[in-house]
């Protein structure tokens, strides 16, 4: 029975695994202060063309987002994110374990535009309400959508007008870079973000996130937050190996773009059998409208996610492919549906 | 150059490797609720001789006395921990930060006794105090000394009797079990310790922490506190394939037996050298005092943690040993030693 | 120029003031555990029907409503209140910053309803979210809206349903229990809440808030939390001195129920004049939607709070009168309202 | 009986009493921007000689350390104290509780030195422990000690060149100011501390402790941690009108001064019975050394405070003065003690 419920299902690229291998028995100094960390970083700081880029890896998305959050924020000030951001909803209050509020505005098409973040800002005008101080968006969002440059840059500046740090949780940022509409680069979040971090966990990876910054102001002390919330490992060359393995050549690229590619093919797939989608979406993940009964008939060979009411006799179905997807898997995936609705 | 530091310098034991190889492709369903997780929970339990026991895997030791502790305590309630405790010197306020104030007293040979609990208790006594609640201890501790089986008991009755939990962190607990003055069993920690974690980034794996809840109270959503605190692994087959590696058959105490033998090697060598030792240690860090010029010689070949200043012309130097340590290094480390200080 | 921006804008009642005129020299013990305390609680638990209440008095409602919250909720547990509610929009993060997320809804008429619960439970549903374990509702509301007894009966039947607490901050109690179309008495609050509180400074105290605490489960230790949180004033007979002389005899209601007279008063003679109102008032805070260029008219005599944009042409403006309201100044405002709109 | 337990058992000072009855109709606006309480900021800054400090009141100590401590620090970051210091032992882990560890050493006559901070800074060196960043110490002290200027002095210069701020908790300043050995004034306070707080609680007010903020670096968005710790007075004006009746002319000052007074006719009088203090106190505490029996006589007729062990046969007892003990009663005290001992 196939799983198309996520990207992390499976371990990592084989030349990780190899690599941990080879490098096994090296001893080196523990957290993330080895040489694998600082050729990574050096690699990562060459790609988004930022020298002067700290670059931290840590384990998983939901200690990124905790850290990062309680590093720059003081204790009256807020994010702002849409309410579907995966810190207002899948991280089980972290952000506000560690303190802050999440000010949650709808947006559109899972993406935060400049006038939901000034919608925001005019209702938070003095001290009995919260100071709003971040802004926090997802690429790819947490429905398969991806931004723009110029939707970038317009956050980038919107930020900028208004005192507000600009952070990228990049947890399927391979996929959005890969992805055959996408017009950003690594460099442009670089220039744009103050802050972001380069998923590996859902991109093939065994975990590991690249947490870069690039504003100087958000760069003093960092490797403490990292030890105090727990998300700094002891053999912390475990994540420069990952990272330096995924970015040495193009293998980051690559699977999100084999990622990709499945998920496209099933797409068009779907579409031919005139299979309609709750969003457009160019990325790993699809979310499509199917029949419940369907849903029964497809669910006895495949695992995947119910993600919302459609309406009375349909449901919104998410299909998740990975690095390690088998194109044929998507074959025989169409030839079912293809009998199933025939 | 070999490294004494730590006992986090290499990676894995081979035979975790090869398993995460084996089983790379495989898909399982994420966040720890995978067969190897519920495999390696079930073995525990029947190492622990506790059925009941609910068994929680996580990637590190600061995470794990975080979570513990934020899971457990109220506001308002504290832990009792001998000074040089781990989360009182070495995770950068990481109990703090989730609200708990650590009540400190120096014990005797790194461990707390009943005594020391009593004595802190006498200080808190009204609602301007915090109110002690949580007893912590390690075992082995930051001094590798042990407890005794006497020892544990004893705690444990203090605390049943001062409504006190009792916490052992276990990092490196492999050390104490295998240690050949022990007399402590993994039955007994259930049975004594209302919670405590089997260490396994200092004993072999590449990281993981098996944490232990055997009070029934202390169960009720845990895993809302691993999630929250960013503790859960998205591909959480990692640490239960370890964990099965570990215990299915000996492995884990294989491994703690050949770093203490090395160590006890090591100490004896030294002892008919002349040396002598701040600490009278069992496991797999010994503490030796040793003339500064020396150390100096002594760190052209090996690396070495200075632990303290001794008097005003030697100090303590902390030596460690691991699963991974070859015996040919301690032995040509004494016959350098006997170089040096004939 | 006369102030109905808010009910807190005066001093006290002379009876308090003279009350503390009186006890001034005496001496005693400090922390809220003189006589003067335990009598206002005393006749609370009489009031209220509960022998077995806990009163506690402290100085603020952000203050009560953090550190209700924060003694009751573990760290993965979440309150639910309406969008509107104080605790969501007006006290800067108190209770984010505690650690705990409030999840929000709409509810109708500014007041939460069971629906509204059981939507929100149905959202979370696993432990990659927060666990809503609390219901924070406010009588009267922020709108000025007041709770039925049917109302109150079927929250607590649907949070006894799903293990939830009910906690109703009354912060302007007064004027609910004293609304002509009340009907719920302190004895039901007793009965129905498992925590509430009765608000002092916005009904003729100078400061002070009684906790109530039915619920034995949430009695232990809360004192602890009152100094933790620094709500435990250090001459606490002042607080239980106000609450004596407001409920001794029935001076808490008869200032009630003069600030809804007034405001009943204006309400009508609004209605005369053809305004409109934006919510239906029977409390002492009326919503009355007005011309902005009448507006500016009325705020050349009077201070009033914009509250919202009703239109492009109109506002909703809130008019609040308070216990020390002079009936004359309600009639010289109804006289000179009528001027402008003739 | 007489109560020499604290200096908060009684009220406030008569003229404050009367000026809120006075100006208690008034309509001011809330929570703290009444021009009551920006006069009593303009004369605090005119006092201290600095007219560019930021000053706050608000109602409590606990809540004033609560607050600037959180303020002012990053989540790693943390506080050194002695470790009889307020915030260490009597606040019921409420810095902790906002997330920040309390560094402690013993300290000399309850006071803090620059080689105390210059060890604790000696521990604390790399990213797997806290980082200290502030100084807090309290004038007068826990043990009734006061600062010299040259002691200000000293640990000004050694915060600045540490990169730390210095704290001064006032809760006592009046008495330290006012003492006879005392050569340190409010505009020292100004120049060497980066914020202190004034106390009004225990010299004379109901309630009241006024934050004085001197480095522009800790001013910014100050009123929102005040909203959100709770500590925004509605009716701020209540502290504003305290403040002012004990600045505009020199109530503050005379009132401390009998406190002083009284406690020092008091000491001498012991001293010539015989008594040893246990400190050299030249403020409203004494810790006298009684022998045990005797301090079973004394508690038939008066309340004091247990401090500590002595010895056997005798223990530390606190006798507190206040801005209200009447001089007879020391008289009355003495005699007592005379017939006691004779």
């Amino acid at each position: 029975m196939y799983n198309f419920r996520s990207d992390y299902l499976e371990g990592a690229h084989p030349s990780i695994l190899n690599k941990l291998m080879e490098t096994n028995t090296e001893q080196t100094v523990g957290y993330g202060e080895d040489y694998y960390c600082e050729e990574a970083a050096d690699i990562i700081r060459e790609l988004i063309n930022n020298d002067n880029a700290d670059v931290h890896f840590v384990v998983g998305g939901t200690q990124a987002n905790m850290l990062v959050i309680s590093s720059i924020l003081r204790p009256h000030e807020a994010v702002i994110a849409v309410s579907s951001g995966h810190i207002n909803v899948h991280e089980t209050g972290a952000i506000e374990s560690v303190g802050h509020k999440i000010l949650t505005v709808k947006g559109k098409d899972g993406k935060l535009r400049p006038c939901d973040i000034e919608y925001v800002l005019s209702l938070h005008t003095d001290c009995h309400m919260v100071k709003p101080k971040m802004v926090f968006i997802s690429n790819s969002t947490e429905i398969g959508t991806l931004y723009t440059l110029d939707e970038i840059q317009a956050l980038s500046r919107c930020c900028d007008e208004n005192n507000l740090y600009l952070y990228l949780d990049g947890a399927r940022l391979g996929s959005a870079l890969c992805s055959e509409i996408n017009d950003v680069e690594l460099r442009h979040l670089a220039r744009y973000c103050d802050i972001f971090y380069i998923g590996g966990t859902k991109n093939g990876a065994l975990f590991g996130e690249a947490i870069v910054i690039n504003n100087d102001e958000l760069k003093e002390d960092f490797r403490y937050l990292i030890k105090q919330k727990g998300a700094m490992l002891a053999k912390g060359r475990l994540l420069g190996i990952q990272f330096l393995e995924l970015f040495k050549e193009d293998l980051y690229f690559e699977l999100a773009a084999h990622a990709n590619a499945m998920a496209m093919k099933m797409k068009e797939g779907l579409d031919k059998l005139g299979f309609e989608f709750f969003t457009d979406s160019y990325t790993n993940q699809l979310f499509v409208i199917i029949d419940n009964d369907l849903v029964k008939e497809i669910e006895k060979k495949y695992q995947v996610t119910f993600f919302e009411t459609y309406d009375e006799t349909s449901s919104v179905i998410r299909f998740v492919t990975s690095w390690n997807t088998p194109e044929s898997v998507i074959d025989e995936f169409l030839l079912d549906m293809k009998d199933l609705v025939g």
